[in-house]
């Protein structure tokens, strides 16, 4: 599938990050003009939608400087190199939540590009609703600031509405739930 | 809701481009130590999920150069600046399918940051299955190639097994779809 391809004529890196990476391409374009294209590079990210045997939804309220705000988020966290994306996501969930699970009761749900007009991040998530709480709490990365939040998905919903949940991942997730029927005995 | 917030110490723009720009902010976290947080700035997007009076979903596959490949995704583009989402629903819709629709018949699904981590993209999600098709083509950005494809509910799904279909707005559209059975007749 290379439909319509643009055939790059060079690459100027203009930044080179902790999270991301910038960098403007030169392209040729089917009918022979140029362009450029700016394009932020991402490792990847993981999440998971963990639910507990009451039928509650595990999340994480902390806040996004992009956003000025905090809002209410399901487990994620960055890929690294090399990484399976179920080891990343049991890893933030330890981490985020002081829940963990095992590999065999993790479900995958779903991946896709998050922005795929500028950015080449892609969003692995996870389903587990077999959880065990951690005796010990695993160490978090130092500038992560988190709080707990549990709601059932009619909860979820509503939080939606006033956008306190708001992000790509996250309400895909609700979105998921509820057409998989997966929380419909809650 | 500014739980744990991030104090700007400083603010370093890197780059000022046509789509995105990028600053890194020098920010003091709750427990006063610092850190960087690189931050990706974007206008917003809107995206419309068209549906025929047979049940099927507009979309366009088009070339994405930060995947390298082309992808199905439903119509989308930027928001002007002090635009209307419904208006920029309407705009790309015309744009990159040929059909158009009154803004009445335009249904607001959602609107949800794509990648709350490093950037402040949101994205707004329209949903019309009142369509008609315009007599005239109307200009299309001079850097876009697109095509058309048309598929039901059940062949989407499939085609996001394939990962022909892989992108946040267009993967939540057809779990919006399903779940929310607007498509169940079709």
């Amino acid at each position: 599938m290379k439909k319509f391809e643009e055939k790059t004529l060079n690459t100027k890196e203009i930044y080179n990050g902790k999270i991301i990476r910038l960098q403007v391409d030169e392209v040729e374009l089917p009918d022979g003009k140029i362009s450029k294209r700016e394009i932020v590079k991402h490792q990847g990210a993981v999440a998971i939608i963990p639910v507990t045997d009451e039928g509650k939804i595990i999340m994480v309220e902390q806040f996004r400087k992009p956003l000025e705000k905090s809002i209410i988020e399901i487990p994620a966290g960055k890929l690294e190199a090399g990484e399976s994306p179920d080891v990343t996501a049991i890893r933030e969930l330890e981490e985020e939540t002081g829940y963990t699970t095992k590999r065999e009761n993790l479900v995958f749900v779903d991946s896709f590009y998050t922005s795929p007009g500028f950015a080449d991040e892609i969003m692995y998530i996870y389903f587990t609703d077999k959880l065990e709480k951690l005796e010990e709490p695993v160490e978090v990365d130092d500038d992560e600031f988190l709080e707990l939040v549990e709601m059932n998905l009619e909860e979820a919903f509503e939080a939606m509405k006033e956008q306190r949940i708001h992000d790509a991942k996250t309400n895909y997730a609700m979105m998921y739930l509820k057409a998989s029927g997966r929380l419909s005995n809650a």
